[in-house]
Parts: structure tokens; C-alpha cells; sequence
């Protein structure tokens, strides 16, 4: 099946090992495995290396429960990190010919892999001027008899936008009438401050996993929640392309959500003083300007006056060691995709870059 | 997409915990994670659980090419398990109304997956008389315009076919002239014994992992080697579908290939056990028969007189505690999966109980 090449993961994947500056990853800083290992009891002569528990060890996913209202063990599946997961709700429910709606700028998951199935996809456009939200109506008018499926990133990346309690209650109505299914990937959700569409609507579909917030990706553990009918069909299609997590994994994840309360306690305290110095430094560099994100790991950096964000983004880490994903990633010009859940020293220190090689390089 | 139901991982899945005599099962007996970090030196403190290298840390893959004759790291990339290589490579490879070869009795992914793709799959019926193997003219005579890829299981799950070098060179020269790839899932090749496609064809492609002869399935890692334009083209569908294995499991990975001929030593020790145990068992037991594989971990029993496989297998597991595939799970009646790489003394217990409770239920 022909698939485009998705922009923000090569570029990542081509550029990320030369950054001195990382100033646009979408993770908590990560933790090692000694870290992980010391915040709970692993016994390595217990781990047996079989295929494990196949849909997830039982025991993980009541505790996966625990980011949502939902009770129920069996409308959880595991996967390898939320991506996976995304994959999976797609494979399952798309057919061709169905029409598939969702947000841009956004991660171009969402409308290439859809594509890829021959589906039909609608953008809704993010608005700068809105503080990069959009309208009930954005969606509505873009409605067909053939849609099956609507796609949210909630906080989105690269925008940070949020998708609140209020909108997903009018969202969630017009698509029950059409029966229409809402997929939303809250992988960047902090389950202390943000509504599941899981547990809002029962054709709601969360993905999410322990690699941004809980600053885990190397885990590759994430995982569905969704209605058990659909959660049945999708273990039915991870026996062709994955079988299990692995009990090694379940494990090591079951540690981490035991500690959740730490480890977003940290992220949260990263995530805050990041964005206090941002907020200082846009106020000191007019020539930046950025709608800070309530929630999330992520956010639009503008840079007033860029044309090309691609070649800048390459002058900056070849002369600089400063790491961005830019706007062309996300078929947007003038930004880039700024992270904030790094090394609070190392972000400092890499803005003042940014702004200091701005500078001396204008006209842009 | 519309996918059917995996049959033979649905059978597992549903019944393999309940197994005191699981006698079908295809991995070597499995190491316990502690096993594993006694063969190495992995220190926690050094393993970020971060995506590390996306498609695979390169001294891993290097590793991986020691199992080969080629030596370009570029033409391999890591994956979740040799199943996930497989889908990888159908999915990169395979456009609706392309047509497929492959043999029967055989694993289901590789003709049920392409079918979902929309793809025709011809199917070339290895027979019982002639030691479960085929002829050429039965490839040749099924190839059309159309035909895009073979797909081998060498050995072959259930029957334990080996496709030998002289058979492959002909099969090659046939698809050479063609254009037609080969995809040979060779997760029960022993590299010591058996040639890979990879090695032989420019357009074979090799998929295997770490789960079955190296009894390490809960690693979940796998890899596919194939031509350089091939790989490239899996890992731009990676980005969509997995991202990367992560440190943790390419260090854990790392250890068990750096030690293979330990493990692999082990894992010939069990096969010769069990399959001089099982030739033995089969003289004194006239009601089965079974080809016994020169290579690879399965093989197909065969008891005569069985009508229905699937009632039997369950009767087996509920009466006795021994849990078996049976062949109604390949479409093929009068037979029970065999898995040879599991503990010899179980093994053999199980083969005594199977025979007793056989003798007991006459007619079957």
C-alpha cells in the first residue's frame, strides 16, 4: 500500500542525534532503566521471556484503568506505543471509501495513513487567530454520509490545542446521530486535568502510552481504550502484526503507572517552568511569538518573518546544535514545533541560542 | 480492513494458560530475563528508556548480519517480532490485485493477511506422500502476470518443510526472470544449517527473530534483511506503525545474539531429545505418524483415525491438561500441531498421557 513519507518522524529520526539544543521533542525527559527499576520491585527470575499475557498482563491493564473513569479491563488492549495503537484503530475500523475528518496543522499520522487505506480525509483548520482552536460547525460542514470516523490529537501536536469538556459534549452529539466513531489520541493528555473521549462517549476511542508524559518511550508500551466490540476486533488483527507487549514490558509498565503520581508530578514541574521562562522570553524577543499551550508537551513556536523553516531549521543545528522539527513538517511555514518537557536548563540555554543566532543572521 | 480471525493465535490465545503438557507450542523452552542478563553485562544506569536508534541500534544490527552471509547493516531493520516483519513486508510490497504464492498447510498470516490487502493468494498444497515437500512445477504452474511475491516459512509451521538450496536456487532463477520477490519467514531457520533467501536473491527478503530457536519470544524482536530499497521502504512505513524497538530491548537483544552459540547449542540439545524420544514413541504407537523435521521446532502429528481435530484437542486439554493446535486450525483434519523445543521431560510425559487417553476414547 503506498503511504507518504511522514515529515516530523524522518526529520526527527535524520537530525535528532546531532542536537546539543533539543529543543522540539515531544517527550518528558526520559528516565533510565536503573530510574525506573528503583521505583518499584522487578525480579528478573520471575520474568519469564514468553509471549506473556497476549492482549496485556491483566494486573497492567486494571491499573491502566486508573487514567479513566471506565472499569472494564477487557476495553483495554495494549500495543506498541500509542503510534501502534492509532494504526490499530485505523486498520480496524477503515474501509475504503470511508471519509475520515481531522485537524491541521496536526500529526500527519492522521491523514496519510487513512489515505494509505483509501479513505477520504477532511481537514479542519486550526486557527492561529483562535489561539489555534476551531469551531463545533468546522466539523459539522465537513460531514458526509460515508463518514465513519473522526480523528483528534488532544492536546494536539504541534499546536497544543485543547479539545475541552464543553466542545467534546457538542462533538460527541453530532456524531452519535450519524454514528460516527470519535478517535483521540490523548497521548499527551495529563489524566488529572483532561476528559477521555473513552469515557464520554461509547463510540470514543483513546490511545495513549507511557512515552510522553510519563517520559518512557524506550518502553514502547502504550495501549486502546475503547468499546469492548471494537477492542475484540482489534485483538483479532494484533494476532497478524504483533501477538503480545511481552511480560518484560508489562511488568516495567505496571511499575511506572504504580508511581504515576511522581512521575507526572515531575513532568508537570518541568512543563511549568519551561513555560514561565518562555513567557519571559517572548515578552524580551518580539520576534517570536507562541499561543503557550495549558496542556501538553508541545507547541507552534512562530518566528516572524521566516519563509523557508526548513533551511533555517538545518542552519540551526549545523551551526548551532539547536534542534527544531519546522512548520514544513506540518505543511505550515514560519514556525517550529517547540518541546517543553526537556531539561529546563537545556531549554533556557538553547532559546538564548535562538534568539542570539536570530539575531545576527536578519533579514531571515 | 476486513481481516479474518488468526485461527491457530486465537487457539493459543485462548487456551494456552490452561496447558499441563503443552506439546504444541513452537518456541524453545523460554529463558527467564535474569537467564538472560547472566550471559551479558547490562547496567540499567547506561539504558535510556528513550526511542534510541529508530531502526535498530547499529551494532545490534551488525549482530543480526553475523546470522547471514551479507555484511551491509543497511539492509536490515528491527521490528516487534518476526510477525510484524512479515505484515511489514506485505504491507510495503503488496498493492490490491497483486497475486500471491504460497503453501498449505502453512501460518495463516500469509494468506489471509494479503487477502485483507485486497491482494489474490494461489496456494500450493505440500503433500503428506512425499514428506510434506512440493515440486517447482507447483510454483511455476501458479504464477501469472500478476504475480508479485512467494512466501516461504523455511522450515515451514506445521509441517516442518525445508526448503533446501537446490530447490531454492530453481525457485529463484524461475522468480528472477519475473521480477517476483520472495519472502521467506525463516524464524525456525537454524543459521548454522540453512541458507537464507537473503543470502541467495536480490530480491529475497528474510524475516526472523529472537522468539522461537532462541526462546526469547517475550523480547519481541525481530528484524527483516532484504534488498536496501526494500528496507528503506519498511522504515518509512515504521514511522507509522512502530517507530523503533527502543534501547532496552536492543541491549536485552544484544546479549542473546553475543551468546548464540550457547543458546542455540540448547536449543539443538532439546530438538534432538525430544525428536529421538518422539521416533521411538511413534515405533510403539502404529496410530500416529508423523514426518519428523530435520530442522525447526514443529511438526505435524498425524493420528489416524481422527475425525475432528478441534473436539479432540479440546477434550485433550479439558481431560488431560495437554494442549495442542489442532489441524482443523490449519484446514487440515487428522492432525495436531507438534512443538519440539519444549522441556524433553515434559515433553515425553505428555506423548505417554496423549497415548494412554487415546487408547482409553477408541473409536476416536
Amino acid at each position: 500500500m503506498k503511504l507518504k513519507d511522514f515529515k516530523v518522524e524522518q526529520w526527527m529520526n535524520e537530525n535528532e542525534g546531532q542536537a546539543k539544543y533539543n529543543l522540539t521533542d515531544t517527550c518528558a525527559s526520559s528516565f533510565s532503566l536503573q530510574e525506573l527499576l528503583d521505583m518499584g520491585e522487578l525480579d528478573p527470575s520471575s520474568i519469564l521471556l514468553d509471549y506473556g499475557e497476549i492482549t496485556g498482563k491483566k494486573s497492567l491493564r486494571q491499573e491502566i484503568l486508573n487514567l479513566y473513569q471506565g472499569k472494564d479491563p477487557d476495553q483495554i488492549t495494549t500495543t506498541n506505543g500509542c503510534l501502534e495503537a492509532n494504526t490499530l484503530v485505523m486498520d480496524t475500523l477503515l474501509e475504503p471509501q470511508d471519509h475520515v475528518i481531522t485537524c491541521v496543522p496536526g500529526y500527519q499520522q492522521f491523514v496519510s495513513y487513512p489515505e494509505s487505506l483509501g479513505c477520504t480525509v477532511s481537514l479542519v483548520h486550526l486557527d492561529l487567530a483562535k489561539d489555534w482552536s476551531c469551531s463545533l460547525d468546522d466539523f459539522k460542514n465537513q460531514i458526509t454520509e460515508n463518514t465513519k470516523l473522526v480523528i483528534l490529537n488532544n492536546p494536539n501536536n504541534p499546536t497544543g490545542t485543547l479539545f475541552l469538556l464543553p466542545f467534546l459534549e457538542e462533538l460527541i452529539a453530532v456524531c452519535r446521530k450519524k454514528g460516527i466513531y470519535i478517535l483521540c489520541d490523548e497521548v499527551y493528555r495529563d489524566p488529572e486535568h483532561l476528559e477521555s473521549i473513552s469515557d464520554l462517549y461509547e463510540r470514543g476511542i483513546s490511545t495513549s502510552s507511557l512515552s510522553k508524559l510519563f517520559g518512557l518511550a524506550g518502553l514502547r508500551l502504550g495501549w486502546v481504550k475503547g468499546p469492548r466490540d471494537v477492542i475484540q476486533k482489534i485483538n483479532a488483527r494484533r494476532d497478524y502484526v504483533m501477538i503480545s507487549t511481552g511480560e518484560l514490558r508489562d511488568a516495567l509498565g505496571m511499575i511506572a503507572l504504580q508511581n504515576k503520581e511522581k512521575i507526572l508530578q515531575r513532568t508537570r514541574t518541568i512543563l511549568q517552568t519551561n513555560k514561565g521562562f518562555l513567557r519571559s522570553w517572548l515578552r524580551a524577543h518580539p520576534d517570536f511569538s507562541c499561543v503557550i499551550p495549558k496542556e501538553g508537551t508541545v507547541a507552534f513556536l512562530q518566528i516572524h518573518g521566516m519563509k523557508d523553516s526548513e533551511s533555517m531549521a538545518k542552519r540551526l543545528l549545523k551551526e548551532k546544535g539547536i534542534f527544531f522539527v519546522p512548520g514544513s513538517c506540518f505543511d505550515k511555514e514560519g514556525y517550529m514545533r517547540l518541546g517543553l518537557g526537556q531539561d529546563p536548563e537545556n531549554f533556557q540555554a538553547g532559546l538564548k541560542e535562538l534568539a542570539l543566532f536570530l539575531k545576527s543572521v536578519k533579514p531571515l
